[in-house]
């Protein structure tokens, strides 16, 4: 259940960037074409699922898939075994079986493909499996929520700083599922490139300060301690948050920095320090008033003293569409909000509840899609034998 | 007119990163913060606008504008100064004026905007300047165009090697050119990142082989030679092209490659070699039949002997959309296929004739989208004098 440190650091293993080398040399009669490479391999697999502590990659396709009809418990097992094979493949720089399209797999560029459960496809394969909290979010006050944004029975997050290795392995992936599976949706979105530092979003902001950094930061937030099937995985929400920008732009820089809690430049909480300072709410200014509003964003969002368990991995990507035909907005732009959190009950719904009821941001936020799914543990491909995601849960006595 | 060859090579000034650097540094309070960067900046001013010799960036969006029906040729003359004047403050790493956003902009990662200008803008305000072959392209026998992804009066190709970079452009440049245009389309496109190879399209081709290399090629395809105010302009051919790739993924390799008369690995002709290795279009098999198919892509897109000016620059971007709701199709993919050519009535016309005559490719790919622009020449910015695209077509006497 240890992370491997070096997975926390760069996101990258050297015994996999080892085994992209040598799938690239064994193309030697290719060796005078320099194929654009940027020789980063995430593990695949672990005590967890890669594309949750890894550092967010410069694109994203989360695809939502629906199973046919006709597909049941064995049914789903096969999708997941296949599906993991196959990502497996990606991620380490080879061709999946059968694939005849070697060349779109060479680069990873830190590929990562994280896969999510939703309710329904335990309700088909393993109900009586099913976590307590793997249901609806509760509908929230401000939701104004699209069903084309919904729900889906499978998703799969896929990351990597190479756009056209991101959209392969959604086409590869999308055709491998495709006799258990249909498209339900499909969000695109990116990060910034060479994202080390916090990227930011549309509003100009530094978008995921709070996030887990420490091994134990994530055991206590993110990855489930049990039980046997469980322990090591996560749950995922989506939340697809549009962001009125024409309006937001009317606000001058104090204006915006108020309304967040926190300053546009470094991301620092506006009672000084770095980005990770931590905030003093009780500061006040010369007139007495408080200098980070009891109403911003972030005050809203910060867990309560006495509920400290309120913390999650936040992996937001930026999402932008060209405007409505006809609309008089300039922009139709917004963010695919994923957090990880051990239980969403306990954790996201209450923050996002609060921020419900009063955030100053609410203003310029329309929350329009969402989503959530059980995240199965990290899998091991140890000699013969592959796990595949959710094995334990959804596979048979007989593997 | 000549071009400056570390732009060939690099694709990035030495001066502009300086510029960089210098912005960079204006902000010590924010050195704590490691911003993401790809220290690149592309030279805005020059003889040729930037984002045509220049290598592919990650990310585009290609940005079609219409004017408001109020705008006259003075206004259309403002559009073009202040359209100007951001791109070439975006393209350095600095705030446009006016901008609230200073982070959003600096990290430029080899921005590139890219402006053409359409048939009813000539029209509009300078009818008697129009080049000749300003005109929609003639009809083709297999064009099926949605009127959607049609001819606009003006078009910004926005090109980064971070998509955040690149979005953010987008907006900005969208807001400052609001009073005077609305939207009409934005192509979202995407190449391979760390571009130093010729990249790939989605039927996983290389593709670009040909384009032109020296300051000679180009001055022979892409730039024109005059009259005064439109030498060192070019021209941009806009097509838009659906790949069926449910449909080109039932061919075996060998099948895809005879289509092209490449081979998948290394796009080298099936006649042998290397990428860059000239086509042998009469050398036989051991049965007497062709190596190349004289009806593949590559042999119908060559241009004749007798025609050598049927040269262009390639500049395509991969498109991903999600498939259409309720289709039974996996995949909506095709490209964004931008060519710059002096004249594309002489250039781009003939070969798209021929292929839309014959190409084996055409069973696997429907043009649906077509516009053309002229390009103006590249711009200075010499001490308080700045000039602007098109300042000598477009701008009064008095500037």
């Amino acid at each position: 259940m240890k992370l491997k440190r070096r997975a926390f650091i760069a996101g990258a293993s050297a015994a996999g960037a080892a085994a992209l080398a040598g799938c690239a040399a064994r193309g030697e009669e290719e060796a005078a074409r320099a194929e654009p490479t940027v020789p980063a391999v995430v593990d695949f697999d672990g005590a967890h699922q890669a594309g949750i502590v890894t550092r967010t990659q410069a694109a994203l396709y989360l695809a939502g898939y629906n199973l046919r009809s006709r597909v049941d418990a064995p049914g789903f097992a096969r999708l997941l075994r296949l599906l993991t094979a196959d990502a497996r493949a990606l991620c380490a720089g080879e061709a999946p079986l059968g694939s005849l399209e070697p060349e779109m797999s060479r680069n990873p560029a830190a590929l990562t493909v994280t896969c999510g459960i939703g309710e329904r496809a335990f309700d088909i394969a393993a109900p009586e499996k099913k976590p307590a909290w793997l249901r609806d979010l509760p509908a929230f006050r401000r939701d104004q929520l699209d069903p084309a944004w919904g729900q889906t029975d499978v998703v799969l997050q896929i990351c990597s700083d190479d756009p056209l290795t991101a959209a392969w392995a959604l086409r590869h992936l999308t055709r491998a599922a495709a006799d258990y599976a249909t498209t339900a949706w499909v969000q695109q979105g990116f990060s910034q490139a060479s994202g080390e530092a916090t990227p930011r979003n549309m509003f100009g902001q530094v978008d995921g300060t709070v996030n887990p950094v420490s091994e134990d930061d994530y055991a206590a937030q993110v990855f489930a301690d049990g039980p046997a099937g469980f322990a090591g995985g996560s749950s995922m929400v989506v939340r697809r948050i549009a962001m009125h920008l024409d309006e937001w732009e009317l606000l001058d820089r104090a204006s915006r920095e108020q309304v967040i809690g926190r300053t546009l430049d470094t991301g620092a909480p506006l009672t000084g320090g770095g980005e990770f300072t931590a905030p003093d709410l009780r500061a006040t200014d010369r007139f007495g008033l408080p200098v980070i509003d009891k109403n911003s964003h972030m005050a809203r969002a910060m867990p309560p003293a006495d509920h400290p368990e309120q913390r999650f991995k936040r992996r937001p990507y930026n999402y932008v569409l060209p405007p409505e035909p006809g609309s008089a907005r300039l922009s139709n732009v917004g963010q695919i909000f994923i957090a990880y959190q051990k239980d969403p009950v306990a954790q996201f719904v209450p923050v996002q509840a609060r921020l419900d009821e009063v955030d100053r941001l609410n203003t310029w936020i329309t929350h329009i899609g969402s989503a959530v799914y059980w995240v199965p543990p990290g899998t091991s491909a140890s000699g013969e034998s592959e796990q595949y995601w959710g094995q334990s849960v959804f596979g048979s006595p007989r593997g």
